[in-house]
């Protein structure tokens, strides 16, 4: 191992860093004060420059040492990612991009382990709820193009186009207003417009339900049989593992009775 | 097995359907766009016409293999229905039928595995729910009448009729603008309504909730029961498989000793 | 068992008295319609009377038969009750109870087997949760005072009195509305009023929160274990159960080997 | 033990303060009324005084007995800050600790004990979602920098510093009123505000919702747990306990067979 290697590995480094970044959030968050700067905008823009400039060395060393393997981790990626928005010119048009320099702050969720962790859980539980995500984008495009034929012309603010349509109907899907700003309003020139209405939000909330719990529980699983593995050092047990020891152990009586084990290990002794 | 039977079973035709259906959900979209259309309107219309007519003939195809036994999978009716619309005339008071074309694109679920496993889950989790959905119908249906009986002469335009009632009690269920305006309006003239309304809200939404985490949950398990069977080839274990296996083992021991066996199995050694 | 007995327990008269309730529910329903009423009003009104008649007979040979009895089953008193508030004259300030003879249709509960089961389970899971009800009583109270000591004389219509805060405070629950209707109105006069309402927001939605959950989760536990046991004719089985039966075989095990099993039946091969 | 010592813990003590806390919060609610004030102040007043001289002397006396130990209890510290807060003087600037003075009536749940284990179990289950607090606190600061930044000029009221924008930002959370009071006019000066919000909205409500589950289940897991010790007077079983039982049983099957148990006490007769 190099001694960069070592020096970016080493955990007075990593602390080094993760103090930066709870400095540089401070920092991000006292510049948006206009009298804060007035005083202070000098020195605070300083030591912003210089935060950056220390993660733009610490990024660009760990790239020097693990090279392309950098860019199969993830949450290397991510603090890339963030590093790189801020070095963009954020003049004319792009000057929005300003405001995203203050993502650096989220660095904290790959430096502090347990925040990895939990988040590391939620992402790693959606793939398995790709399905639901599929559905629910489904749901939410039929339902789009229906209702810009159906209501367009009418209701032009609502559901002019598509993607206007899509904004109303994620509305619709946090029950905000739905009643007295949107299916009333339709109602007025459409008088069975709620049963298009309804029906969607029966849909949608189910389906967001579903995933909402589907997520948190996967997330939940695993974060807590990742947990009892590390606790015990062994990994997690199911029920159908318990019933696999138990006939294993059925099997071994059966031969110490002289019986040969049935097919399947089951046993002939059924109740 | 006929060569239709073949042809119509086939993973390319199966792919090819799958490719329609994905290009005819993007025509779709771009259909309701009025200066797309202006443009592309007669190329769009007739790839809509095509894909439609190739929907037609393998609908037709199925339905020639499987006879009736076509009608007796829901999947097939589904499919068979969401095309049927799409023939129909949609002309004059029909014309409401062209917005429900669009509902060919939820032929995705029949043709993807695993949003067809995520339906069949939700939908056959339902039955299950059978007692709260008729509960819930129950609970909004009596107070619905009482509200109309309460509440119809002085708010006309929310308790006038029983439709306009069960409008009503859904938008309180879904919490939506409930107090400022529903039961503030009613308290005006009806300074105890907060009884029926809080009564009212307490009890549908509970029993809402519970009719959502009941189907979720309910959903959750058979999938993973599923899963679980495919990935061990066994069917899923129970606790009580588990002491059942365990309490022939036991018997089984016993006999080994030399004792018979207590009625049930339990052995008298219980501690 | 007398003749009246067998009459009331006979399945023709479950069955007869059902039909009636539903008949009733359709023209209970029907009787809101002023147009239906003018045209059917007094067949609606005679049919009403005799199945009301009826319903009289049903519950008073029931208390003939059980007596005491009858009162000691919660379902007979509150069909007794239902019954009971339709004979009360409902005249002069007494009208509303005109409203309340469509709880009547509720006696569908108590005769449907699924949706008593579900019913039951509902309010046999409340008194478990009997502590966080009162918790959330009790934050109510406390924080419905104080809001009326803070914001009553500035806000009479929200705060005015410990009844409108009370209501206000639910209304915060339910965060309908909270931050436009009764949050910045407060800070107007109260700058941190934040500080109050969005404690008592996050105090007050967690406990309902774990509430529904809790109620939830325990009732269908409930439901689930009454199933199983239904299936399989044994008491629901726990981890617990299975770790005690597998402590018994073990001690036979180890007496076959001669060894005196440990206290506590563990046994001193600890891995 | 002192007689002070034995005085302070006598169950006759405890109830005589669970009823003083008790008559306190009626007491307290009707200062809440203008009339009964008018009428009954004086006396309301006095019973005030010297249910809070009784509260004062208890406490003084506990922290007599148990000196040091007693702010090692939290729900000692609980009890004493709650009557501190009564004994601070209510003038001028502190005005606002008069109204303070009702949190005595949560002393209510130091006394019963199923509230304590409720409050308990819920602020227990606190820590374990400390990293997801954490996170939902970052995501929030985060956006409100970025929204101060983008927003700020635009729509001071809403996102002028870094508080207000931290409050608009937790009404997004709540979805009340989204739409039509937060990203409706923001998009009216940034037509692709929604990109922000949309994001903000479904990475915040999914943390939420994350971090309710969790603690919620989580501390429903450990009151079950500790009911069933409670109940068996056993610690509750795992399924990796029930594996390790079984896997010592099978170690001990072996030896009988006088077989000698593989490594890890799984034996060699893997299915």
């Amino acid at each position: 191992m190099s001694v960069l290697a070592r020096l970016v590995a080493h955990p007075v480094t990593e602390r080094a860093v993760l103090a930066l970044v709870v400095v540089n959030a401070v920092t991000l968050g006292l510049e948006t004060s206009p009298s804060v700067m007035a005083r202070w905008g000098g020195p605070l823009h300083l030591l912003d420059q210089f935060i950056l400039a220390v993660f733009v060395v610490e990024i660009a060393a760990r790239l020097a040492v693990r090279r392309l393997a950098f860019f199969r981790d993830p949450w290397s990626v991510f603090d890339f990612t963030i590093v790189a928005i801020s070095l963009l010119p954020a003049t004319g048009p792009l000057q929005v991009l300003r405001a995203l320099r203050v993502l650096r702050v989220f660095r904290l969720i790959t430096l502090a382990p347990s925040l990895k962790r939990v988040v590391g859980a939620l992402v790693g539980a959606l793939p398995g709820m790709g399905s639901i995500v599929l559905l629910l984008l489904l749901v939410l495009y039929v339902f789009a193009v229906m209702a810009t034929h159906l209501y367009g012309v009418d209701m032009p603010d609502k559901f002019g186009t598509l993607g206007i349509s899509l904004y109303t109907l994620f509305q619709l899907v946090t029950l905000d207003g739905w009643s007295g700003e949107i299916v009333k309003p339709a109602m007025e020139t459409h008088p069975y417009a709620w049963v298009f209405f309804i029906t969607f939000i029966l849909v949608s909330s189910f389906t967001v339900f579903n995933l909402f719990i589907g997520v948190v529980v996967n997330a939940m699983q695993a974060e807590h049989d990742l947990e009892m593995s590390e606790k015990t050092g062994r990994p997690p047990v199911s029920l159908d593992d318990l019933m696999q020891e138990l006939k294993r152990l059925r099997a071994e009586v059966q031969e110490l009775r002289g019986a040969t084990p049935a097919a399947g290990g089951t046993g002939p002794a059924r109740l």
